[in-house]
């Protein structure tokens, strides 16, 4: 992450390639878990409540670890399992987070925390994945971009919890589209590609943002641009210890940001730029 | 029309029965076209611009009546044809818009105003469908309505239509849910049942709100609350000189009302009701 966020993304090269990636662009595409929303601390302050309600105390659990091996268990079934047997994986996040939980608490490390929790209370943590809080520099430069493109969720949560997210976050998507309208997780290529046909576009047209290398090399597979935004911890260890690079270093993605700021900012002058 | 307006929708009965009606209501689902949307003169106003450019004057021909046969052209294409035989008609309206175009241009009655139209001028006019203004009484209710209920939009038109309608009217939906995504059109069960179904939602938690009573029967027909608008020569000749009545007067909707505002009141007035 810290490589990473050394990338020269504001060198004069960086943004002369920034001028022409985004000028025949019409739709920003953002992945919403890590990218857009921060799952990790919203998650981990409710099951911290939890626990405590249960007498636990938060000095005793690492409930930050409990929730990253929440989040282990959806990666490895999304990034492979349902690639593999799409059939396999329920295809609602919702129901997804369920099982994954009911397979957490049980293991010896977890279950003397847990042993005592109720239907109600994992239920409210399945949801808490609904409530989760936007990083800092995200919706108003949301509101910002939303003035010069069409701006979409594409995510693999579910269209109920990727909605109550927006409403809870003010989010202000124009839609949302989700991997539960395609009966597939990212990075399965259908995701893109079916969200490219709903907008009446072509991949080039679109860029998809977010903080996942796996979730890029999807977008860029069937023609995506890719804008690439390290979030703490997010891409880990995905790649392991290296910096992600743009396609001019060598790398993969179009172009690396710092923030959401920075990408209004290149849209702005782009723009701009356009009216010439 | 007239007859409809004169529903006795602000009586006390009423009101009380649209209180337990929202009661357990968590989303409000609306139909676009003529209920949300002023089709008939934004389009009318593109199709004279067309017109004009090659020289034919307002005064003789009348563009109102051909943008209503355009019309006429989806409703008999979506009520019938559709509900027939889905895999026989486009899932993508703009392609539908075309088609019934390029026929209607050919007709005799309209051919000497439009034989001399270009490939873009029928392309400008497919997407006029794109750039529908809102009802005066929309906009403002929906940010209301919003601050207490999911608000989507549900409609036979395709994704990237309704999403550029939304923008360029401004409507803030929370999404957008097109017949496009089932692969049906209304008044098909599966478009209703589908909605719910990606909602995470029971149809009784659900009401949408129209001013076509074909609609409101597909979505009462699989459990949804109904909510009847009338707009001018909305829903006319179907029914055929009645006016629409509720089902405690003896009719199929649930409620009528005469404006969005009455919507929000009711649902102000219900969420206050439901704290005391």
């Amino acid at each position: 992450m810290s490589q990473a966020k050394a990338q020269p993304s504001s060198q004069p090269q960086s943004e002369k390639s920034a001028g022409n990636l985004l000028k025949d662009v019409d739709v920003l595409i953002f992945d919403i878990f890590g990218s857009v929303v921060d799952w990790r601390t919203s998650v981990a302050r409710e099951v911290q409540e939890v626990g405590k309600k249960h007498g636990i105390d938060p000095a005793n659990a690492n409930w930050a670890n409990f929730v990253q091996q929440w989040r282990d268990g959806y990666l490895n079934t999304v990034r492979v399992k349902a690639q593999q047997d799409p059939s396999s994986v329920p295809s609602n996040l919702d129901i997804m987070h369920r099982q994954i939980l009911d397979e957490l608490i049980v293991k010896p490390e977890w279950n003397k925390y847990t042993s005592s929790w109720t239907e109600e209370d994992k239920t409210k943590l399945v949801f808490a994945w609904h409530r989760l809080r936007a990083w800092p520099d995200v919706v108003h430069s949301l509101l910002e971009l939303k003035k010069y493109k069409i701006v979409v969720a594409l995510s693999n949560g579910n269209i109920r919890l990727l909605l109550d997210m927006a409403r809870y976050a003010n989010l202000p998507w124009d839609t949302i589209f989700s991997s539960e309208l395609f009966n597939a997780y990212k990075p399965n290529p259908k995701v893109y590609l079916e969200t490219v046909r709903l907008l009446s576009t072509t991949p080039e047209k679109c860029v998809l943002t977010g903080a996942h290398l796996w979730d890029a090399r999807g977008a860029a597979g069937v023609g995506m641009k890719t804008i690439y935004i390290p979030r703490p911890d997010e891409d880990d260890p995905y790649p392991t210890g290296q910096s992600v690079k743009t396609k001019a270093e060598g790398g993969e993605v179009d172009l690396v940001i710092d923030s959401f700021e920075d990408l209004v900012r290149l849209v702005k002058e782009n723009h701009q730029g356009s009216r010439l």
